[in-house]
């Protein structure tokens, strides 16, 4: 393919994808397809001469639309959303034809000054403590994932208290020795809600994890007393806690630990490195009601959100910010020979792959540059308080039914959790305002277990309202269960979610309540 | 910006990347920006209100261009390459159309589906054996680079032993312990010129790293005697080998590893994980001439090559196989409520954030499918065999002047590395073929160290030619220290790479090496 057949094939390709986001809200949101739908569809191996474009663009339509799942669609109300936006592909689209592996800033010095500038917005944009600008001892990276983020936050606390023990022990076997029996003792923590990526850190890392509470009581948060009891129970085992991830916006329900109060822990946890995972709810930072969440970000070590989430960037891109980078550089840090140049030994240029796993980079920082310019401060504030407003918006439609709906957490970020009560038959007629007339049949029982009975029926009705409206593919919602509770999430966040689609699917959920009920023995009728 | 901004947008943006392309080979290919440039061209934060993209398309040209490295200029001979291709760039368009955290089957099946496909094309392509194919236990993945395939191959590997040595143990703190005693033992080898990822991926997995020998007189190849000779002296201290990274085609001089000596060593050593690392030469396993490299891999765990270095699909691409997909499982899987689904419970399905360390994924078979089906496999033996040609062609040059030039690997895999030698003044017009006289004025000497002060003028002297080289900005290549020998490295492999751009470097390295030369003793004159 030259560049005037590329000019071609692009150009149609343009008009297809725009194409596409102007239908997508007509397209069921999950498809239809059967596990190993796509393998008859294709040949058994690469083709031995090169085919046409036409030929190969026209198997998007025939191979690829019909297996897949539209997270750009209104009708997207699983997980979280993954926005992308025009601005965002204009970006990606540079960053492939610039196409480097730009692993330090001889390799391409605008991708990495790009980034350290763009990232200093961002910082500024949430309101992040100074400490985290690249102007002073800290600043900001963009890597691919939250759990890439972890992961190096993670190994990084590792290493650092492993120094702290150590001191200046002269290198060598002994301190080999001495460095494995501490990391054979270290506790990484994270509440009991916080995301599977710190448990899975932690055994990539090779040290323990223990799980914090964050009870019903506190509305699923943990708090600094939880905390601290946890350090203590692990060190009365002789074990050593060295890193909590606390949660802005636990993935379950949005839950935000208590960061004011475990702020004021890090006093007695001198060597516990505190990294904040916001990586869906702390794009609401843009909004200055939410920046009060930020102030004590200034005793903690890092911090983390992904603008791939609900910032309009297309994946992938988590903005990383770290209070120290020489905490990242005394880990990632290896130069082998043929990496050496003059700039980066002078010290005078930031070599991001020593903030990161990987060595390799791509022009990521393009992108987010594209996107924070197009929407401006106020767009993108605009663009997230409209769904904090929607998550309000179906929040109230569900408490219009209490006779239905049971609210396990009122909108968070756009985020509503609830469960589905198990109407006694024939009671599809009930109207709004009335007391709960199932709940209070199950305690008219006077039955010992009659309470634990309603809640393992709840939860059974819940997962069968949950799985009629995913198998119908006309909206994605996502479960979860939370202390015991089986629950139904729903989060609209795209560009194009608006409240007539939060109607549809209340909708739809009440008629899937309604029809096919469940008895009070969980036995469906 | 809506659908129809986007559309004249990003064929003005398709525009420019052709034109971009198009003049390529006329630009400079190393930037001549100072470090620090970009900021002073931006404000200080992101605007309050959204910006046209006019303005900000304009911005490309002032504040971008003049910091980029153009790696697929033909004149970029540094590191390896990184190839783009227009198809790639399709490929990465869609994508980002689709953009998608696809972190299990159901977040969008054509995703997990296609890259099983394409990766079963992409082993048969290469000759794998058929044990890395999808239909047995093995299979493959896209990754993003190298480093973290290293990293959760050598994990996987940790976990792996541990899982050996503690059979049915029952879960709990007494398990944890003797995993940390066995881990604290463990030591993870790479040849001494392997990538420096396996020693970043031993830091971050809390192992220990110990270098293989690879000297001169196997051509800086580790054989499997020199394996067996560290493992022995490892496990003589009471450390515990446990992973290999095999290198076909290490960064220095393209070395290939005695795959086939180190296979029949697994027999011996069962517990050994052996991954095989051909990041940049594995392309050149599509061509029947180099497939005799592969039958080895029957022996060994894993294996990966980037397709976004010498295959034409952007950055970033690594092709990850493995033998046995549980292995990988093992470690990597965690399954929390809210990604829990009937699709992936019941086992029908690949969820390939199993197999990886990140939770989401982008779309990456999208562009490895269009470049395989754009060039087809003869195309692609066609782009590799032009590349080793040219490799050839300019270690023909570099041997046509062996006054000044002194050959250290030749080509192989389409690099060359050499030295250049300290010629005594005024031999400038030393015709070709003639005796090296640099060397023999300096044996003439009969002084007890002649021999080693010749080598370190030769390396001062490579050295200042390098770096005069590069400081022009017309070609840009890379040193590296091999065995104590300062070395430069050319390698050409891009579309655009042709045999006058291989005449031109050669010029200027004759040029830079006769002007300004070093006197014996080292110093510039």
């Amino acid at each position: 393919m030259d560049s005037s057949q590329f000019r071609e094939a692009a150009k149609g390709a343009i008009d297809e994808i725009a194409n596409y986001y102007d239908t997508l809200a007509e397209r069921p949101v999950l498809p239809s397809v059967a596990p190993g739908y796509l393998r008859p569809l294709l040949p058994a191996s690469a083709p031995e001469e090169g085919e046409s474009w036409d030929k190969i663009q026209s198997d998007i339509d025939r191979v690829i639309m019909p297996g897949l799942t539209h997270w750009q669609s209104p009708k997207f109300m699983a997980f979280f959303p993954c926005n992308s936006s025009f601005p965002a592909m204009l970006g990606d689209m540079y960053s492939g034809a610039f196409n480097a592996a730009a692993f330090n800033w001889i390799c391409s010095p605008a991708v990495t000054e790009l980034e350290t500038v763009v990232m200093d917005w961002v910082a500024k944009l949430i309101a992040l403590p100074d400490a985290y600008l690249s102007n002073g001892e800290g600043g900001g990276i963009i890597q691919g994932t939250a759990s890439e983020v972890v992961l190096t936050s993670l190994v990084a606390a590792r290493e650092r208290i492993i120094r702290r023990r150590l001191g200046n022990m002269p290198e060598g076997e002994e301190k080999m020795d001495k460095a494995a029996d501490i990391r054979g003792k270290l506790v990484a923590l994270g509440s009991e809600h916080a995301h599977s990526s710190t448990q899975k850190a932690a055994i990539i890392a090779g040290t323990r994890f223990r799980t914090v509470a964050g009870p019903k009581d506190t509305n699923y948060s943990v708090i600094a007393a939880s905390l601290r009891k946890t350090i203590e129970e692990c060190r009365a085992k002789g074990l050593e806690p060295f890193y909590f991830t606390a949660t802005l916006g636990s993935t379950g329900t949005c839950a935000v630990d208590d960061l004011a109060g475990i702020a004021e822990l890090t006093k007695e946890y001198p060597d516990l490195w505190i990294h904040v995972d916001a990586a869906y709810a702390g794009s609401a930072l843009v909004c200055p009601e939410y920046q009060h969440l930020c102030k004590p970000m200034a005793a903690f070590d890092s911090f983390n959100f992904n603008l791939h989430k609900w910032l309009l960037v297309n994946f992938d891109c988590s903005a990383f910010f770290v209070k120290k980078r020489k905490d990242l550089m005394d880990t990632y840090s290896i130069t082998p020979s043929y990496l050496r140049n003059p700039h980066s030994e002078s010290g005078t240029v930031t070599d991001y792959r020593d903030w990161q796993i990987p060595l390799g980079r791509r022009f990521r920082s393009l992108k987010v540059w594209f996107v924070l310019r197009s929407y401006g401060v106020n767009g993108l504030r605009a663009f997230i308080r409209k769904h904090v407003k929607l998550g309000e918006y179906f929040h109230e439609l569900l408490e219009s039914r209490p006779d239905v709906f049971s609210v396990v957490t009122k909108a968070a970020f756009g985020l509503v959790t609830f469960q589905i009560k198990p109407m006694p038959p024939n009671t599809s007629t009930t109207s709004a305002n009335q007391p709960d007339p199932s709940h209070e049949a199950y305690l008219n029982d006077f039955t010992p277990n009659a309470d634990a009975q309603y809640q393992e029926d709840v939860n059974q009705k819940t997962k069968e309202v949950y799985e009629k409206i995913n198998s119908k593919g006309d909206f994605f919602l996502t479960s979860s269960v939370i202390c015991g509770q089986y629950i139904i999430r729903v989060v609209s966040a795209t560009l194009q979610s608006e409240e007539k689609y939060m109607k549809q699917v209340f909708e739809a959920l009440v008629e899937a309540a309604e029809k096919g009920q469940v008895k009070g023995n969980g036995k469906a009728i």
